[in-house]
């Protein structure tokens, strides 16, 4: 990809999410994205298949995703499932990081709209899957596999809105620690 | 509503979930549900809005969501987060039991159709935010409610996959409580 492209596609990414903040993800066209972007309706379609993909570019859940397994799957055997766990979600936040501005524009576009929340939803479950796949393979039954991917998730959910509305801009590895060390106070039962 | 009435509600479901299972939901017409149940499809529309209505009806969704959040708000005071939230799924399990074959048909369904998969993560979605609700309003603190609640549809999630798929017939209950012990050991770094 040459330069000139890369950032006709970053252009893209920020007047959609300029315009679908405006005037909602439902009432924007291709066009009009097009049109703010400088470029040609061809050129949005040459970096994404609709205007749904700017907000879940497939390349970017899947590279989150193998961040989250990928840290899960290579921690050491000694470390405890929700201790891997941990490691991949805070793997996961490093990225995240550097575009708070654009994930805050983002979270605000999918909460307001049925549709981007349902397809939100179903990256999460896709992560849930893959992560109960990978503490299969650590040596976990099935049933503690999944109990304890579908908690890993409902911590990065957590520390995920908390990250997004956090006025003193704590990042996203310590929410991931303090949403954690939360659960754990609250199964010992304080 | 007429015992005739009733009775043609339990038919017309009892109907669409068996044409679900054998031809998919997408490939099933309002119009062969009314046949098999031997009603017309205008008594069809009088019981539901449409045929995904059959399998998420919204007064179903609502009742299971009340006994979740009462059960939680009812709990002492001095009980834990958790142990409250605990009751609250033991509650939903009740009403599940005694519908146990149909939930299992239900649950293929389900998970062959991508749609009513989007479908069921939105309820689930509904029942967390109801349950944080309701925690804030035991005292706990916005981010404690919402992790507190997200962990408590994580726990239901595994206990119910379970309970679906259990070849030895543990009530739900039961389920809830051994997902719940899994948690409170893996926490303390078991």
């Amino acid at each position: 990809m040459s330069r000139w492209e890369a950032d006709g596609r970053g252009r893209l990414e920020r007047s959609a999410l300029a315009l679908y903040g405006e005037r909602g993800f439902d009432h924007t066209t291709v066009a009009e994205i097009a049109k703010r972007a400088g470029v040609t309706e061809r050129t949005f379609f040459r970096h994404f298949a609709d205007k749904r993909e700017v907000l879940f570019p497939p390349e970017g859940a899947l590279y989150l995703q193998e961040l989250l397994v990928g840290a899960v799957a290579h921690a050491p055997v000694s470390v405890a499932p929700l201790d891997a766990v941990a490691a991949g979600l805070e793997a996961v936040g490093a990225p995240l990081q550097e575009r708070r501005a654009l994930a805050r524009q983002r979270a605000a576009i999918i909460a307001a709209t049925p549709e981007l929340r349902e397809r939100e939803l179903i990256k999460l479950t896709a992560w849930s899957a893959a992560l109960a796949d990978t503490l299969r393979q650590r040596g976990l039954t099935d049933a503690a596999a999944r109990l304890t991917a579908e908690v890993a998730i409902a911590v990065f959910r957590s520390a995920f809105d908390r990250w997004i509305e956090d006025t003193n801009d704590r990042d996203f590895p310590r929410l991931v620690r303090e949403s954690l060390d939360q659960l754990k106070a609250f199964t010992a039962g304080e």
